[in-house]
């Protein structure tokens, strides 16, 4: 059973350094970090023995760390206490056909900022990236979530094919497509949907989007998608977005007009 | 006076390629375009003479243009009609303290994706950045107008420090500032609050935004900011987002809530 904890003391928000480990937090508890996590610590921000840094992860919350010792390829902390309970952090799906380089890198840090539970990269028609370095995306997504305070990191699939997305999709789950051909509802309204779907129970049932390629979707592509029950076509404004930037602004404005940030900081 | 037409037709949508000139459009006149718009057009997207593009200017709207020759340095065209009338397009305005490379120039592309009309560089206490190149910033947001389907390039001033900003800040014009330390109200409550205030006149007044450093703000000046009239203080959600993070997901929210996004691809 998780501990309990209750909230951020002085001392932790002065630990300003905050790291995902897998391994278990719980008081006593020695924990050694290796790699670039030890280089990080001990390099970049030159913390030494008796230094504290926050360590979570989503099964144990985020926990105070004092380093212990810190040498050439290890920085050993022993744990203190909990300052924040762990919390499971539902949030949007995105699917997405891999784009290039930095355009794909934006998308994976900012929907980790933004707070997507699962991020589900997919092969379309006119996908013209052929494969996904996926440990150097993850790594990407687990930075962006130190650094923005979630508890949990995205999790992030492999590449499936969009016909094979569609036949898995869950039919309660809705699947806002951000459609560049325009001819789709409005994102509010599409919102304004789902929130009357959902009768007043609350918090509403988290969507997923899906987002094409720098190509776009394929005639045929985007009529099986449309076509799907659990599908709504979403038109994104009078301009032309890129691929990374329509993604980022649906999940931006799902987030600002349902319940996640009418709380401010994690408090109610 | 410009020319007026009545819509784009389909000869202009399969000119895909589209470029900012700052040049008089009007049937009948021969543009001459050199350097990397020459480049571009031959080198890169191969075309050749009796090709269509399209080309725009705020003034003058957007005229199919035929290559009527191209040379190493030069292409020249030919302007046959008009397919757009100009239009103003008035968008909010985006103030925000240089950052490092990479996620400023995210900031300027993303912002004249998302319709920003004016783009106000800030000095603050916690800025690192010391020399920002402007013209490399407006290529880019020419680059980003072109792609997304403007008709306007966004403004793009010489940095001032935020004194002199909020100094010479228009009384009419609403400064949401986007405050990383929390406590500001959700954004969906502050555009309600202005919707209020414009007391249900269409369309409603355009905004500023507000976005600081990496380093975020000084006590004194987020102080110096709140204590205006036209300040309304925003929190971005439960997450800390990133300075360009926040810039971006608060523009999309504004376009997604008022009347702009609920155009479909600039028809009503």
């Amino acid at each position: 059973m998780p501990a309990r904890c209750s909230g951020m003391k002085d001392s932790s928000r002065r630990a300003r350094v905050r790291l995902y480990v897998d391994q278990d937090l719980v008081t006593g508890r020695q924990v050694s970090l290796s790699g670039s996590q030890a280089h990080y610590l001990s390099k970049v921000m030159r913390l030494v023995a008796g230094d504290c840094v926050r360590l979570f992860n989503e099964r144990d919350g985020e926990w105070l760390g004092r380093i212990v010792s810190s040498g050439k390829n290890a920085t050993d902390l022993a744990i203190e206490e909990c300052v924040r309970n762990a919390s499971s952090e539902n949030g949007p799906w995105l699917a997405f056909a891999p784009i290039k380089k930095s355009a794909l890198d934006f998308i994976i840090e900012k929907a980790s900022e933004l707070g997507v539970e699962r991020l589900l990269p997919v092969d379309t028609q006119f996908t013209v990236v052929e494969r996904l370095n996926l440990a150097r995306l993850h790594a990407q997504s687990v930075e962006a979530s130190e650094q923005c305070e979630r508890m949990t990191i995205p999790r992030l699939d492999s590449p499936i094919p969009l016909s094979r997305l569609l036949a898995d999709w869950p039919g309660d789950r809705a699947l806002l497509f951000l459609d560049e051909r325009g001819g789709g509802q409005p994102l509010v309204h599409a919102v304004d949907r789902l929130r009357l779907r959902a009768a007043g129970t609350q918090p509403l049932h988290q969507p997923g989007f899906l987002v094409g390629p720098e190509g776009g979707f394929s005639d045929d592509e985007a009529e099986a998608v449309a076509s799907r029950p659990f599908a709504l076509r979403v038109s994104m404004g009078p301009r032309i977005l890129r691929a990374e930037t329509a993604a980022i602004a649906a999940l931006a404005c799902w987030q600002a007009l349902t319940e996640d940030w009418r709380t401010v900081n994690g408090e109610e």
